[in-house]
């Protein structure tokens, strides 16, 4: 199977875990593009009560195409389920996300989840990260000289580009990619980077994914945070 | 002596210790205002050829049209002197800025500055931070759902307003001021609302003066970090 019939494969099996009524936030990117998809056809043919809760405009006009209720993040009291991918996923459930520049509004999303599901291919499954560039979500200003830091610091960084111009996020602020290959120590680096000024929030997402489904070429695997396989949320 | 008198009698001292040549970093607010109208007049008379870098749109501005050069702060290599102004400053000269709302560019200009001065009337002078509501700039999405948990940790929040809109930033963020009265730990306090996703950057600005120029109805008192007087910087 290719790639792309591994995003299908978990796509389809990820809704499966929607349920009627949820408050449900909508990751970004290719694989959740497929899920989307998917969702709409479900709520489609069950006529499904959900509410929805996007992590980026793209998603949000994705979903709101498909005849899904889309709501801001500030207009639902909690979410119940959120589903995203994710660029890389460590042995003890870590990630690295931002390869889509989005990663500012999912950790908001994730963090306002009562559960969080990742969804991914798996390609993204490594021991440690940091083969993945790390993504810096950083304001305009002044980021050439934070720029300047994190080069002193040894950390590789290069802004990403859109054409000739600075990429602008959704909250139009830059972004900067760490290349650092191994990433010893998450929780240590995520606290440095997070106390630099000017740095919005970085693409380290440390102790929030409750789920995983990885698809693979012997099929699917569902693993919680312990490890164990699951066939139903709690 | 009212209080514009002594703004005004600290914003003429403080501009002395601007040298020729200096790239020189410029605050925000009211205090400010006057200290660049008083530098634009030393420029003028003097012929002195400085490079002021900005903290605010505002002064960007007033700057300009005095005839001062501006430029970003990443087209410059390091900034000599900034001299802004405060809005709390405690015993161990630590301080509370963003009372004008410019905080996020201030906290930026500031750690990229090899010398930061404060000016400020005598009534600024605090035994503890935390009587001033401390300023948090957040980013809008999800900016409800911060508001909520910062309800809940016993913090007193309100957005601070612009007519019965969210006042922005110069950044497009929104600030949530948080009605403490008194801070027992700033640097706790710091690194928790650093570490809140969705917070830019709060105002406590902890180990940053080296300098403080105080206006009292009994003269002006120029104060190092030691605690000692100072006629000219290191």
């Amino acid at each position: 199977m290719d790639q792309n019939s591994l995003k299908q494969m978990v796509a389809d099996e990820a809704v499966k875990f929607i349920k009627d009524g949820m408050v449900v936030g909508l990751g970004s990117g290719s694989t959740i593009r497929l899920m989307v998809d998917a969702l709409g056809q479900r709520v489609k043919a069950e006529n499904l009560k959900i509410t929805c809760v996007s992590t980026s405009k793209y998603t949000a006009n994705q979903a709101r195409e498909l005849g899904m209720l889309v709501k801001g993040i500030d207009e639902v009291e909690t979410i119940d389920l959120t589903i995203d991918g994710a660029d890389e996923i460590s042995d003890d459930f870590d990630g690295i996300k931002g390869g889509g520049a989005a990663h500012l509004w999912e950790k908001i999303v994730a963090i306002n989840s009562k559960r969080n599901m990742w969804i991914v291919d798996e390609g993204k499954l490594v021991h440690q990260l940091g083969e993945f560039p790390l993504p810096v979500e950083v304001i305009p200003f002044g980021s050439g000289q934070l720029f300047k830091k994190l080069e002193a610091k040894g950390y590789h960084p290069t802004f990403r580009m859109n054409g000739d111009q600075y990429l602008l996020t959704d909250s139009d602020n830059y972004i900067i990619d760490l290349h650092l290959k191994h990433i010893e120590a998450p929780h240590a680096l995520a606290s440095e980077l997070i106390s630099l000024v000017g740095v919005v929030e970085h693409g380290l997402f440390l102790d929030i994914a409750d789920y995983v489904i990885v698809g693979t070429q012997t099929g699917i695997k569902r693993m919680t945070r312990d490890g164990e396989s699951f066939d139903q949320l709690k």
